[in-house]
């Protein structure tokens, strides 16, 4: 089973499932940032800016080190190598699913347009 | 922002972060279950089960039908997609970061055979 595989699913995902922990993320994309530069953008204490940082840590998302008085955060991708590996193996499912969507909307369409969608008909009118 | 085009990831993520909710979406990809069969590997409650499917479903990952007196789950995928499409965007990174490891790797093995990694240069001892 997938599962095996993927020892630190449940504090990934964990850590994934807050918009402020998100766009730390998302931050950190463009490089190292301070703990009170990720904590500026959303008007919150550095203690709770700490609080969310430690939760990205513990899921190996965010790497730490001390420059002097500076904690500085980089960001650790592989650990959501590990969540987009699990995810994938659903991957037939939803395609199966935007399949049959649009299935559906070529039917709705040729409705509209007066045309039966199966079988082709011909539809040919006062010729 | 990615975060705009997502508006469920806390709902999915945060239903994703349990190992027990995991397998049960795992046992719907083989199709329908009710709740009791969802329940029966956990050896827990329905109701214990039941507090999971309501997860499951409030992240929009099952949906329930009720037929008589049987509650019964489907996968729904979609919201999957969303997932992966976060994750996606952070495939560089990951990319780079294991490129970086396979280096380091080929470096130590070079090393072992006595071999300075780069440059390449000629080893030919005792000819």
């Amino acid at each position: 089973m997938v599962e095996l595989q993927t020892p630190h699913l449940d504090a990934v995902f964990h850590a994934l499932s807050d918009p402020t922990r998100r766009a730390m993320l998302h931050r950190l994309t463009i490089g190292e940032h301070s703990v009170s530069d990720l904590a500026t953008p959303f008007r919150m204490s550095l203690a709770g800016a700490s609080k969310h940082i430690k939760v990205l840590e513990s899921a190996g998302l965010v790497r730490r080190r001390i420059e002097g008085r500076t904690h500085l955060c980089q960001l650790e991708a592989a650990r959501l190598a590990e969540a987009q590996q699990w995810l994938s193996t659903y991957e037939k499912f939803w395609s199966a699913r935007l399949d049959d969507l649009e299935a559906i909307l070529r039917e709705e369409d040729a409705s509209i347009a007066g045309k039966p969608a199966t079988p082709p008909l011909s539809n040919k009118v006062g010729e």
